[in-house]
């Protein structure tokens, strides 16, 4: 696999997880998707404290860089996950859609 | 004022504002809400690293113990404090409203 291949974001699909890093990289991996032309939505995911990250995400994204980009739908859910000791707590998630408005013409 | 009138929840307002105790304070503040009569849906407000605190409240009411209870909406949005300093900074925050199934008769 060469480098370019490996830098090239999947675009077979449009969810974004959102983990530990900062906020930006997330931002700029959402405009990676809309503007490729792929997808006219992202779905943002997220669990536990990464939840406020994801939402910043999406805030900073339709608001500073994507304004033709607008909030879909959010939904909210719980998870069931095995820690490292064997056992399964609960864990929050949220499942944000992030879609560019549709233009006329 | 008597310790009884200091205990009581402020039954004007719908709103819980989830901030740092631990999300079972939250969670008995909105039960109490629900049960008291007095709504038949409560909004769950939260900024910055406390939304995910909002959303496991609101998926712990739900799931154990109000399982007659929805989410009915979610919103996010930004916001613009200014910190001690008197910088303005932007913070996200997360509005989800929960609402008691409607019973037939």
């Amino acid at each position: 696999m060469s480098k370019d291949e490996k830098k090239k974001i999947d675009t077979d699909s449009n969810i974004i997880y959102v983990g530990n890093k900062p906020p930006m990289n997330y931002v700029t991996a959402i405009m990676a998707l809309l503007n490729s032309g792929n997808f006219t939505e992202v779905v943002i995911k997220a669990r536990g404290n990464a939840i406020s990250r994801a939402v910043d995400a999406a805030e900073i994204t339709h608001n500073r860089f994507l304004t033709n980009a607008e909030v879909k739908s959010i939904d909210i859910g719980t998870e069931t996950v095995t820690n490292e000791d064997g056992r399964k707590s609960n864990v929050s998630s949220i499942e944000i859609c992030l879609a560019m408005k549709k233009t006329d013409g």
